[in-house]
């Protein structure tokens, strides 16, 4: 399929809401007001019978009597009323349509058929469909979303380089609101729920040309074409990293994903093994996805497997080196110069090893000249400093002065947790563009990913 | 031991604070501000020679000095001049010290050697110790912390039923604010490092005389007396629920563990293996010992394996489906007339199966007819109510309606995650004593809790 088909979604001049309601709540009426009244600068079309008037908007009987062209409509009606609407937009030039509405092929039986006319309708006349029983796209560059979700509940993230597509709605929120959260921009999202046209190849496929993404996130529960999907993948793994979360390992969570979406999961062993053939990252869980795709997007790639550690508590590296050995990677002994020069540089009390044991008296200086210290050790590929920011003696310079290592090329992955102190600091790190991760567990998984992603380019240059 | 001993700890009448620091960041002047500047109403003695007056606390010169009896001694002094200081406070009358300084078995060779010295000579004058090399302990009832993390950087839990020991400082900051921050009782808290003396049996059975505990979470990296432990927890279990995280899973995770407290991680499978012989709770990172503690404080157990959802997103429900499978967890066919009333109840789009899906559109009522029809529902042990707070039709009287599902005795753990709105939502059900965790793997392993916690009080009924 050709890249402007998808672009349509993304950068439209029109948007008609059809189904707009004037209650406040619900859904026709949230999706109104997420395209309307915020940054998005396009026109902007009510459609609803019963009210002459929306948030300010004139609302229009029909689709038919917008005196414009249509270049996206979302659609938020009653499943029945849904193939009708499609003509009609056709007629007004749309191309773009999200269907909101739910109520189709996850329900089976006759809403499955009108789902099946839908696309029919919409290969007919031209128009290409996301969704049906989905919340729709977020593009961060014109800041259009079609969300039912109210900004007052949820936050749309900064503009970056993290593309992601989920065929669950309810995870597309969390990773939104975690992405704002952490300072980690998204370029473009789609929740594309029952799939009934546009397929996450066709994302993948406009997103390996779209310059604001570098690395693409995908949630999956069942494929529609697998094999359409890992050849995508397999396209674009070079030039940008794609992360998959596939949903359903049991045969029951397979069923649930039935009454989901209406696609069953397929096996998972199968599939997994698939995806890691076509050189997807594949994850665990909801969390890893976001994670990995931080990493990912914050940091560069690890040449090699070999992690060095610094922390004033050092509780949680003895889980942190636990992990790492389960997932192969190394916590070497440090070259003996870089011994020596801990032992001359840092307190007498530090314990100078791999971990770097700076104990709660550890102050920012001690950081730097420990980190430093690892960052120009050549047995060391990945810096993966632990803070304790609720130790008092540990200076808030330590923010300030972390980033200024990343001109060594090294990662840094940081893990701190803790209440409102910590996550302030934590934030401030994250605006220089450095992962905190709360548990020793999810920093290792993110290490871990920043060195399979190189394992794979440096195979991939080989070939 | 007796109780006596332990109780000294945490209600003393008086605290003397030795390596009192008049320098705000440094640990001798952060322990001192926590003991002396909030709630707790001891009395409370500063001990430096160098200074006349700290935080608007006379100085003594020396510990011999202090005009009254001394219950409780915390010291931040250099780890030789440990044993002395130990000796003069027995001569004060303290029978209890917390010695936060580190630099003693941690660090192998003569350090290990004062560490013995201290030991000898606390035997030798019935004082009993905590740490060193540790934070100290919180007791909330009467608000007494020997932290030297400051109030502004770590908050301070609420009273409540959970007990918690750690032998990683920074694993319990981690605890105490993940309390805090939901509304989790902390009834008593130790941190206890090196433990040279005082170890987890005496303080296992210390709290299993205690009124304010119910649960007790522990972290630990190696056991000093295994057997003692393990005969411990198994004399409190019927009574309380004791739930372990065990470090050092690998060589390499001993390894490090060995640096930390100077105990070496042992045989993780020989360990765990005891551990669930002798009934405790065994969890596999620090998130769950939190999860499933905050489950068995504020919920009742499950009386069975049965888990009924209700979503107005099903997608996390398919993790969760697939999470329930792989830790031998039901969720069955609800009864034939749950089915026919939730048709009848529920509005047409509604998914009447298990997990309940209300759809993007689902209401408060929707949800409360719903749970309604699950907790009555013989077929059910366990609700678990799956959130999109960020779905605008889900008004927030469901906030304040679930609560009333207690009366059905049947545990509720919820899942919702998001940025600011849900956690707002979510605090508002946690004080309400109704858990609530952000992914489906959490609340699925914190369901799981409650389901191995009724059957082990089944069987120890049985026997």
């Amino acid at each position: 399929m050709s890249d402007k088909a998808i672009h349509a979604f993304f950068y439209p001049d029109s948007v008609a809401v059809i189904g707009a309601s004037s209650t406040p709540g619900k859904i026709g009426h949230e999706i109104l007001k997420s395209v309307s009244q915020y940054e998005y600068r396009g026109r902007v079309y009510a459609v609803n019978p019963k009210a002459s008037e929306i948030l300010g908007l004139k609302s229009y009987e029909s689709i038919e009597s917008i005196p414009d062209r249509i270049d996206l409509a979302v659609l938020a009606i009653p499943a029945t009323a849904v193939p009708e609407a499609i003509e009609k937009c056709a007629s007004k030039g749309a191309k773009a349509a999200v269907i909101v509405s739910g109520g189709f092929k996850e329900l089976g039986g006759q809403s499955e058929e009108i789902e099946k006319k839908i696309v029919l309708t919409a290969r007919a006349h031209g128009v290409r469909i996301i969704g049906p029983n989905c919340i729709g796209i977020f593009n961060s560059a014109n800041r259009l979303d079609t969300f039912f979700q109210s900004r007052e509940r949820m936050r749309r993230p900064e503009r970056g380089p993290v593309a992601f597509m989920t065929q669950s709605g309810t995870f597309g929120c969390t990773i939104l609101e975690w992405a704002a959260d952490s300072n980690l921009g998204i370029s473009k999202f789609i929740s594309y729920g029952n799939r009934c046209d546009v397929d996450e190849a066709d994302l993948i496929d406009y997103l390996a040309q779209d310059d604001d993404t570098k690395v693409i996130g995908v949630y999956v529960e069942g494929f529609g074409d697998g094999r359409k999907f890992m050849e995508a993948v397999k396209r674009v793994a070079a030039k940008k990293a794609v992360v998959v979360l596939k949903a359903g390992r049991s045969e029951k969570g397979s069923k649930v994903a039935l009454s989901h979406t209406g696609w069953l999961a397929g096996s998972y062993q199968v599939c997994e093994s698939a995806l890691k053939q076509c050189d997807a990252l594949v994850v665990n869980d909801i969390e890893e996805l976001f994670d990995v795709a931080k990493a990912l997007a914050k940091q560069p790639v690890a040449t090699g497997r070999r992690i060095a550690m610094a922390t004033n508590g050092i509780g949680p590296c003895v889980m942190a080196a636990d992990r790492c050995v389960e997932l192969g990677l190394d916590l070497p002994r440090l070259e003996e110069r870089t011994l020596l020069r801990l032992k001359k540089e840092l307190p007498s009390y530090c314990i100078v090893s791999n971990p770097v044991d700076l104990t709660g008296s550890g102050t920012s200086r001690d950081y730097m000249n420990a980190l430093t210290a690892l960052a120009e050790d050549k047995s060391v590929d990945l810096l993966m400093p632990f803070f304790v920011f609720q130790d008092t003696p540990l200076g808030e310079e330590i923010l300030d002065l972390l980033p200024s290592l990343k001109k060594y090329g090294k990662p840094i992955l940081c893990c701190a947790s803790g209440g409102e102190f910590t996550r302030k600091c934590s934030d401030r790190l994250e605006r220089s563009e450095i992962p905190v991760y709360p548990t020793p567990e999810r920093v290792v998984a993110a290490a871990k990913a920043l060195v399979s992603r190189n394992e794979f380019l440096k195979k991939s240059i080989q070939n």
